[in-house]
C-alpha cells in the first residue's frame, strides 16, 4: 500500500517559479484531467455557465468549471444528484469541477442566521425552509455532487470585524476545517468520485496575523490545497494583495493554492505574482449580461492597461464593422473561435438594443474566452520569466 | 438578353406532386442557395433566431431564416443596415432570407393607425415616434435588407370583417401589390441582393371567394411567389385549412407558395398537403422558451398523433435520464446533433427550475431541429408517395 502510494504522481506538481515574482507554473492532475496552473474557472453555480452549455466550455478550452455546494444543494438537491451520478453527469460535462462549500452563501443571507458550535442555522432563499448546514453535511452534499476539488465548510466574518469576532470565527474555521477533513474521508467509500480532493480555507479577514495563523493551524491539520476566503467583499485590491502577500508564503510550496473570489484581469495578474494557482470570478459572464467587452490592448501583462472594457452598446458601436472576437495569435485558437469571429460589435449592439439574449451569450463567449486566454498567456508568461 | 433569360433555370423547379394530396416536392434557387420544398422558416425578426446564432443555424441545417421588415426598419434602421451591407452580413448568415413586409405587425399595433390609398400611418411601438410606411418604402426597406425573398405590403383585415370591409382591404392589397412590384424593379439597381424575389399576398380572410378574387388579381399581376396572409390569427384550423383548398388552385403551379403563420406539426402536414411550399411559425422557440418540448412518436405524418408535446418542467422528469435529442434515424444527422445528444430531459428541467438561460437556448435549439426533421421527413414521404 504504502509502495502503491509512492509510486504515484503527487496530485500537484510545482513545474517553476518566476524569478521576477512569487508567479508559480504547475499542473494539478484530478480525476477528470491535469489541470495547467495557474489557471481560471468559469462560474457555474447551479450547474450551468451562464448562457453557455458544457459543450460551449470544451469548445473554450477550459478544463474546470466552479459550482456552489448550497445552490445545488436546495435546487436540484441530494437525492436527485446521487440518482443521475453526479454534477458530471447532469451537466454532461468532462472536465474537472471545483464546488465552494456554500458557507460564503449562506452567510451572505438576509434574515435568520445563526451560528453554533455544530453549524450554522439559515432559512433557504427560495422558500424560507429553516435548514442547518455542517461540515459533515457540507461533505456529504460535495461528495453527491461528485466534485472533484471540494471545500471545507467555513465560517465568513463581515468585515469590519473586532479582533475578538475574527478570533472566534478562526477558532471555528480551524475546528470545522478538522471535522471536514474527518467526514470527506468519510464518505470516499461509494462516493462518485473516490480520488477526490480537499482544499482548506484561510480565513482572517485582512488582518495579515489572523491569516498567516489561520493559515498554520490549517497547514497542520493537512489539506490537498489551500484557498484565500473572505477577500473581494468590497476591500481596496491592495489590501487583498497585503493579505496574499503575507499569506502565501506560509502555505506548503507544493501545494495549490486558491484565491476564491472576483478579480478584474489586472488583479489576477498581481494574485498570480503574490503565487496564486487558481482563480475564479463572476465577472466576465455578469458584466457580458450587462454588454460589457474585456479586449487586450497589449501583450505586457504586468502594466495595468494590458487590457480595455468596452460598453458593446456605445453609440460609437452603431454599424460597427470591428469583431467581437479579437485575434489572440496562432499558439491561442480554440474551437469557439470559428463562431466568435463571425460577429461584429455592431451586431451584438443590436442584439443588446432590441433586447435579443443572443447578444449576451456571445459577449458571455468573449469575456470566458478573454479570462482563459490571459490566464494561458500568464503561464506563458511565467514560462518565459515575463511575470 | 432573351437568350440569357431562357438558359437560365427556374426560380422555382417543381419536382413532383403526391398522388396522394395536392403535396409538392420543388427547389427554389435563391441569390443564397437551393432551398428543397417543402421548408419551414426559423424566426429572427430582429435578426437572430431567439437564443440561437447564424453559427447555430447552420448546425440546425436550416438553408433560410425569415426577419421582419417592420422591426429592421425601427432598429437598427435602414441607414444601419445600408452601411453594414444589409443583414446577411450584420448576422454574418451565409443562407437565404425572407422578409415579412411589416404589414402585420403595423395593422397589429394597438393604438393610432390609419389606413390610406397612400400607404398606413402609425406610431412606433418604441418611442411613440409618427411613421408611415408605404409599398414604395417597403420595398426600399428589404432592399437595404439585402433580402432574398420580399413580400409585398399588405392590408391586414381584422377578423371577423363585413364582405364591405374585406373588399376594400383587397382592392388596397391589389393596388399596393401592384405598386410594390414597380418600386421593388426600380430598387434593383445598387441593392446588395439584385437577384431577390418578390412574393404578393392573397388576403381576404375566411372567404373562399374573396381569397380566389384576390389570388386571380395578383396573378395576374405577376410576381415570383404567393403567400396566403392573414390566417393563423385564432380561426379554426380547418377553415384555414378550407381556404388553402380553395385558394392554392388558383396559384400558378410553376411558382412557389407560402404559407404564413404559426402552426402546429399536425397543421403543417395539413398545409402541405393543399400544395404549400413554405411555412414559417414561432412556435418552436416560443415554446421552447416555456419550457414546452416536441418530440416524434411515429413515423406516420398524416395519423395527426405523429408527436407529443413534452413539458419539460413537469415533475415526473426530475432526474430523467432520456435524452433531450431524439434519434432521428441515419438519414437525418446535422451538426447540431453533437451537442443536443448530450442533455438529458432531467438536466433541461433543472435550467427551468433554476431560472438558467441555457434551459431554454437547448430547448429551443432542439424545437427548431424537430420542425426542420419534420420538414425533411415531409419531402421524403412526397418523394415515396406516402404524403
Amino acid at each position: 500500500m504504502l509502495l502503491i502510494l509512492a509510486i504515484l504522481p503527487p496530485m500537484f506538481a510545482l513545474q517553476s517559479t518566476s524569478t521576477r515574482s512569487r508567479a508559480r507554473r504547475g499542473a494539478l492532475t484530478t480525476p477528470h484531467g491535469v489541470l495547467q496552473t495557474p489557471f481560471f474557472m468559469p462560474i457555474a453555480t447551479k450547474g450551468a455557465v451562464k448562457t453557455i452549455s458544457s459543450f460551449d466550455v470544451e469548445r473554450l478550452g477550459s478544463p474546470i468549471v466552479l459550482s456552489n455546494t448550497y445552490h445545488l444543494w436546495l435546487r436540484p438537491g441530494v437525492e436527485e444528484l446521487k440518482n443521475v451520478g453526479g454534477l458530471h453527469a447532469l451537466m454532461d460535462w468532462h472536465g474537472a469541477i471545483l464546488t465552494d462549500s456554500g458557507g460564503f452563501q449562506v452567510f451572505s443571507l438576509e434574515g435568520l442566521r445563526k451560528l453554533t458550535l455544530e453549524g450554522v442555522k439559515f432559512q433557504s432563499h427560495i422558500d424560507g425552509a429553516k435548514m442547518m448546514l455542517t461540515p459533515e453535511l457540507c461533505m456529504e452534499i460535495q461528495r453527491a455532487i461528485g466534485s472533484d476539488l471540494c471545500m471545507v465548510l467555513d465560517v465568513c466574518t463581515k468585515l469590519p470585524a473586532t479582533k475578538e469576532e475574527l478570533e472566534s470565527a478562526l477558532e471555528l474555521t480551524t475546528a470545522w476545517a478538522r471535522r471536514s477533513k474527518e467526514a470527506f474521508h468519510a464518505t470516499r467509500e461509494g462516493s462518485f468520485n473516490p480520488g477526490a480532493q480537499l482544499f482548506a480555507i484561510v480565513q482572517g479577514g485582512t488582518d495579515v496575523e489572523m491569516r498567516q495563523r489561520s493559515a498554520d493551524a490549517l497547514v497542520e491539520i493537512g489539506f490537498d490545497g489551500y484557498a484565500i476566503g473572505g477577500l473581494s467583499v468590497g476591500e481596496p485590491f491592495e489590501e487583498a494583495c497585503t493579505v496574499l502577500e503575507g499569506t502565501t508564503p506560509r502555505l506548503p510550496e507544493a501545494q495549490p493554492r486558491y484565491f476564491m473570489g472576483g478579480a478584474q484581469p489586472h488583479e489576477i495578474v498581481a494574485y498570480v505574482q503574490q503565487g496564486i494557482d487558481m482563480l475564479d470570478c463572476v465577472l466576465p459572464t455578469r458584466n457580458a449580461r450587462h454588454g460589457q467587452l474585456y479586449r487586450f490592448r497589449h501583450d505586457d501583462l504586468t502594466k495595468r492597461d494590458f487590457y480595455e472594457t468596452v460598453h458593446v452598446t456605445n453609440e460609437r458601436f452603431a454599424g460597427s464593422q470591428e469583431r467581437l472576437f479579437q485575434d489572440l495569435g496562432p499558439d491561442d485558437v480554440e474551437a469557439v473561435d470559428d463562431e466568435l469571429r463571425r460577429y461584429t460589435l455592431g451586431y451584438v449592439r443590436h442584439l443588446f438594443r432590441v433586447d435579443e439574449m443572443l447578444g449576451m451569450r456571445l459577449a458571455s463567449l468573449w469575456n470566458v474566452r478573454f479570462y482563459l486566454a490571459l490566464m494561458k498567456r500568464l503561464r506563458k508568461g511565467i514560462e518565459q520569466g515575463t511575470i
